[in-house]
């Protein structure tokens, strides 16, 4: 039989440099064609391999493929749509290995986090038990940096470096306000149950750089008593503070600070609006003036100060990906190992996609300091290689950066009948 | 007698880009140093000069002084006071000039928008009937864009560019996720009377990359049912749609749609939550997902991505503020005179106080399309050279950006009154 066609898909919430590795995949199959035939795309995900709704890259210039690696967001289109258990709809995976043989695809690239390393398990599994054989790579990818193995996440060390500069920005306008104005500054981020985001609101204060920060992770059960006191010192001390709050914070009974009762489609808790929940707490106890914002997408997507680090690390993951593919592995992710900090030096690792499917990497307790609202120095230390360096898009002359839209065209569907996602 | 001081001070919400103002302002006095003695800055802005509490310029560093050109925020400290009318609080103006004539200050520049063009009249015109002549420059500053004469004012462009990149971004997020998750981004910007930031939205599509972006504008009066029909109309044809909405966007009786009670120390009101109240209207009435993003403080102190033509603007308006003095100019201001449009050209202009004095330039109705949500070609003409070049600041190892903190030295008093600021 012919070269395998490979095929690659986007899951989740995207990042910065999510794109990043799409191109590492796309442009390592491309110097690779006597090995590898085509690479189609998921339109929308792992939805378009459902669907049989597949993008045939090849049809997209190298010039564009080639501009994905500054290009935020995922340019195939994401879902949020994870595969049931085995046993609950077997159907699903089954009609992924059809999709799959129909058009000859042998390699499965999946970019994304815990839940895509679980399916992409599963279809390696259930396809060799089928007669289907499936080399089933993962592609890390997640701002929540929660995967296991792998020192870090690519589209964390962007994220990071967007919260660390924007509280850095944001306090020193806090400062020349506060003397008849705002002393009280609340910054929320996105994290769920793991507070890495958060955590890089500590960075904006540096030795060179004194600044008044106080975090609320998730990993600390909030106590108003504590947090106020602690921005009242704060205040009195520096005249100003700024707060860095995680969407996930709660108290001890576990209940969220802003919880609007909704539930995405992975079945978690929806969370936001925790910033002027914090922010009106501190007007009413303390009566300090505040202003708040609220990063959201605006974090995952700033890819205008992307960190080099991660652009070349998501882009080393996605061309990692293949080179195993290529090597015969299978149901393995690429990961990054960490060789020293000063100066940064890391290689590629490989994980078992068994070890790191459905496996959420909290924080360590080593990295918030003893009072529960700092980083500690081993924290920084962990957190500043990932911030590292600039990676600037190329601008045109409305002073906009040059984001590619890519044409999508579609394969031709070879099979028969419709697929209903559910 | 011997050659006169200067006072420095900035007023109201700081910029990315009033520091580059004060380096314009300092660099160029002590280039003059024959001319022009020492340059005092206000801490917390004129609250410094009423209270006597001035900064020693001169004690810091050349390079400290440079680096303010690449530092968001008021690095001497600014204030929200506005000084009241002569005829009601004649003492507080007699008080500057006494200040200014202990420290034998005879050029008072002051950065900052029309509250700051009228005190800086006020003070010209009382020096000179109190027999202590004060050379009074107005240096323009303000995010609002809002001063008349000038083709626009420092401190605007940037924001415009942040807030155009961030739209940008978060739609080509939006984008991704559209198809099983949120469909609507709601993005809440500055902007209380005028619609100049809101517009900068409008640039995040252009002819190269377009995406669906709906503006509300203070301009415009609010219609639920008008503004849900173009949210429909959106999703319908390109599965998403994103929303920038001014902070000030009010309904026909002129009611805020977010309107908290609060009011600053200007008397305006204080407001802030808009994007949530879209949002939740977006989902109740059509049922869309969405998330939502309130930029605040980060879209005016977000130097990391600052305009270049903003930068050499606001630097440029600080240069020749002092420049006019030495030339024996009193009550004016510095202006941007636009030359062409392609390529960008401009010059420096000047306008007298009277003129510009509580005169709040709207965005004209030829900026704003017939549908009443979207720009002109003529607005984006208009935007795209303030946006245009980016003039990044250097980084440190930790992947941080390096603003200077100043030491901020007190020049010993010589009055022995304090003054108390109501």
């Amino acid at each position: 039989m012919a070269k395998k066609n490979a095929f690659y898909a986007q899951s989740g919430g995207v990042t910065a440099v999510i794109n990043a590795s799409a191109c590492g995949v796309i442009e390592t199959a491309r110097k690779n064609k006597d090995k590898i035939g085509k690479v189609y795309a998921g339109r929308n995900g792992i939805i378009g391999a459902l669907t049989e709704d597949l993008i045939d890259t090849s049809k997209e210039s190298a010039r564009d493929i080639a501009a994905l690696r500054h290009t935020p967001s995922g340019a195939f289109g994401s879902c949020r749509y994870k595969l049931k258990s085995l046993e609950e709809n077997r159907r699903e995976y089954e009609r992924l290995i059809e999709v799959f043989a129909a058009h000859n695809i042998g390699y499965f690239f999946y970019n994304g986090g815990g839940d895509s390393a679980d399916t992409c398990l599963k279809v390696s599994q259930l396809a060799k038990s089928m007669g289907a054989p499936i080399q089933a790579i993962h592609v890390p990818k997640t701002v929540d940096n929660d995967l296991p193995i792998t020192d870090n996440c690519p589209g964390f060390g962007s994220v990071a470096k967007y919260i660390a500069i924007s509280t850095r920005e944001a306090s020193f306008d806090v400062a020349s306000m506060a003397k008849t104005s705002t002393k009280v500054f609340v910054l929320e981020v996105m994290g769920r149950h793991a507070g890495w985001i958060a955590a890089a609101g500590g960075m904006a204060s540096s030795e060179d750089c004194e600044i008044p920060v106080l975090i609320l992770f998730p990993e600390v059960n909030f106590s108003q008593g504590k947090f106020l006191k602690a921005v009242k010192e704060k205040v009195k001390k520096f005249g100003y503070c700024s707060i860095v709050v995680s969407e996930g914070v709660h108290d001890r009974s576990g209940k969220f600070l802003a919880d609007q009762g909704l539930k995405d489609a992975f079945g978690h808790a929806q969370l936001g609006g925790v910033a002027p929940v914090i922010a009106n707490m501190v007007r009413d106890k303390l009566g300090y003036k505040y202003h708040w914002a609220v990063a959201d997408y605006l974090q995952r997507a700033a890819r205008h100060i992307a960190s080099k680090s991660d652009v070349e690390q998501a882009y080393a993951m996605g061309k990692a990906a293949v080179e195993l593919a290529l090597k015969g592995e299978n149901s393995v992710m690429p990961t990054v190992v960490r060789k020293s900090n000063k100066p940064y030096r890391w290689s590629i690792g490989k994980a078992k996609l068994s070890r790191v499917a459905n496996v959420e990497k909290m924080m360590p307790k080593s990295f918030i300091t003893k009072d529960g609202f700092g980083i500690t120095k081993k924290c920084r230390d962990y957190l500043a290689p990932l911030m590292q360096g600039e990676d600037y898009p190329p601008y045109g002359k409305d002073g906009m950066p040059k984001y590619v839209q890519l044409k999508k065209v579609a394969v031709k569907k070879k099979l028969d009948k419709d697929f209903k996602v559910k």
